[in-house]
């Protein structure tokens, strides 16, 4: 049985993540589909919109075969640590091939490019280094490095995201050494981000600033979301009386920030360059998670970078805690799988270079330490009863099957 | 002007209070009466029904002339400590007496038994160390300890609640080579426990019980608290949509204790003798504060230390920092004060030992530090608008005028 693997986060799973899932599966021709997704917290550092467990259940209704969790320790992380882990994952699940989505939507230049980078990874390190003195971004600060090192214009336009992050995924393959098989389809705007061109696809962005902060009801959003979805979130809503956003953790974090001290809170993980001054500056007046971090906001640090510090603080996850949980995924959390799934793992699994982990009581690791510390504090938005009932559920709920 | 200084926690002021009141006045002759008041939290490990502020404003209704705030680091502590940091208070502002209720109701058994406790300390401290180790209580751990060193019997009760605390007073006194002079009243059940004998006096811990458990109206305690206090609890229950309990803050506690590693919580202070296992487990199935406390409680752990370790949990206070915070009193924090206090103040402030703080903004010291941030946590089970309100009025509140 051959195996694709794609890297999601489906928050939530929506039309453009079933054209995804299509076009790798005709691409690949693979006979399943491995998603390695992030699990309630998420690479640009915010709560995800419902647990994994729910969206576990969206990917395998839509056709997914096997869910496996990308640990916080990776998915709440930088582009290319975030790459690396849910690659990772997918090598030693010894999945054939895995596809992203880019905007250039070809799979050579990808290598080309990664490989170059590998090569002058040293210098280009340097580069940047030197370029966030100056005080740009990162992203900014990546590209203007790599356009400086290389005396020929690239193969791959490396302002696009989709590319970068597809950058991202090729070279963590050629660094684990990998036999997997990278592949890419096109994304294009019309694709993802224009609702009027296709009319039945709008990004996850949209879609939770419509329920959010256009207060629209799930209902309404069918012509974006498969059935699947829309009955799995009404469902979430109905059962958890609520929906995740960052500002249902907004006053933890006001808590945990008022309450830290400037030491304590700069061995918290990304706080770095006295950040830990300007966070306790700005929570005292902030009123919203959202003025809180327009408070805290310059230049230097983009938005997503100053939500994962933010993510990190809530979950009180330090610099030492992600360094000793250790540099590689340690295990394989199984949240769900298809009957194809169930049958691929019961070939492949005593080839699996990680162990599948079912059940959580079984399993002791400090990266899984992390997730579980993370689980519990997604439910903590909750009330009682809710928030005692939805913290056991983490401990006693088993891969979902279908 | 002669002062006779109180050492007390109003949680609310009410009858029995205002008893104690009158006869310190009368017994010391004074012409102003000083309370040292406890903050937002208390010696027994609970955050105050009201705000230091509303519990100044009843203390000075009621006839007190000058309200000063004992700091969190001899508040929220072991009775001692406690007496220790509130009688040092009352000698830095020269206050002339002090006085306290007591079962014992004579003040001579309690200077010779407090020069007993002071000249046998090392020899009862290591007792004391014995009888602990042995899995006593710490209150029986003393009584027993003081049995054992004395060859004769003590001419004081010491197993009596408010003699005990008399005798941390005293004590305390005769450590610092004060020249305040003690004085002492006799409470007895009748004035302070039994509401059947006087019908107008109930204590504290009983009024709180009727307003949270019973959830009896404020009104309907007019037969034992003063119209002052009924106005003010009443107005700030208007004002802030509550009264204060721990329950309040149990998803904060809970939140913290879900996201600290068993090394951090270890160095919070009071908590000890693996205390951290038993918490970390407790709160995981604990669905109020009242349970939690339940499921952590042996015969070793007195319930008030217990909640006082908790308070240390929730505002996030570590055993280095009560310790660099120093081990003396470091400032005066004027709350609120009478005509005649005023005057008291301008006669006597350049004799006073440490500097008087009215406006926190001009003075900083680690010490002042834990009491802003004990403020901070307790507006902190407000919602928005509410708690960005309650957390800048800590900082622009000036000395209550009366």
């Amino acid at each position: 049985m051959k195996a694709c693997g794609l890297v999601v986060e489906y928050n939530p799973f929506h039309n453009g993540h079933a054209f995804h899932l299509e076009q790798a599966k005709k691409t690949s021709n693979a006979d399943i589909i491995i998603a390695v997704m992030s699990g309630n917290f998420l690479q640009r550092g915010e709560p995800a919109i419902v647990s994994k467990w729910a969206r576990a259940k969206m990917a395998l209704a839509a056709g997914v075969d096997l869910v496996i969790e990308l640990p916080y320790s990776f998915a709440v992380q930088k582009a290319d640590r975030f790459a690396y882990g849910a690659v990772a994952l997918l090598d030693a699940l010894n999945a054939d091939y895995f596809c992203f989505g880019s905007e250039h939507g070809e799979i050579e230049p990808f290598i080309e490019t990664s490989r170059f980078l590998l090569e002058n990874e040293q210098t280009i390190s340097q580069r940047m280094k030197a370029a966030l003195r100056s005080g740009v971004s990162f992203p900014s600060a990546a590209s203007a490095a790599i356009e400086q090192v290389i005396d020929q214009p690239l193969p791959l336009d490396t302002h696009a995201p989709n590319n970068i992050l597809g950058l991202s995924y090729v070279k963590a393959a050629l660094e684990l050494g990998s036999s997997i098989k990278p592949l890419t389809i096109k994304r294009t705007g019309a694709h993802y981000h224009d609702q009027d061109v296709t009319g039945h696809i709008a990004s996850a962005t949209s879609i939770r600033r419509i329920i959010f902060e256009e207060g629209k009801s799930i209902s309404t959003l069918s012509h974006v979301l498969p059935n699947s979805s829309i009955t799995e979130l009404v469902e979430y809503n109905k059962q958890n009386k609520q929906l995740h956003s960052w500002e249902h953790y907004f006053s933890l974090l006001k808590f945990r920030l008022l309450t830290m001290s400037h030491t304590e809170l700069a061995s918290i993980a990304e706080v770095e360059e006295g950040l830990e001054y300007r966070f306790k500056n700005a929570i005292k007046e902030a009123t919203s998670f959202e003025e809180f971090i327009k408070r805290v906001k310059t230049k230097r640090y983009t938005w997503t970078r100053l939500q994962r510090a933010a993510i990190h603080i809530l979950t009180n996850t330090t610099k030492e805690q992600l360094i000793t949980s250790g540099q590689k995924p340690a295990y394989l959390r199984l949240l769900g799988m298809s009957e194809q799934g169930q049958t691929y793992l019961r070939h492949h699994k005593k080839h699996f270079s990680l162990p599948l982990v079912s059940k959580i009581s079984a399993f002791s690791h400090p990266q899984l330490s992390l997730d579980l510390k993370a689980a519990d504090t997604y439910q903590l938005c909750f009330d009682e009863p809710l928030r005692s009932q939805a913290l056991h559920k983490e401990y006693a709920t088993i891969p979902i099957r279908v």
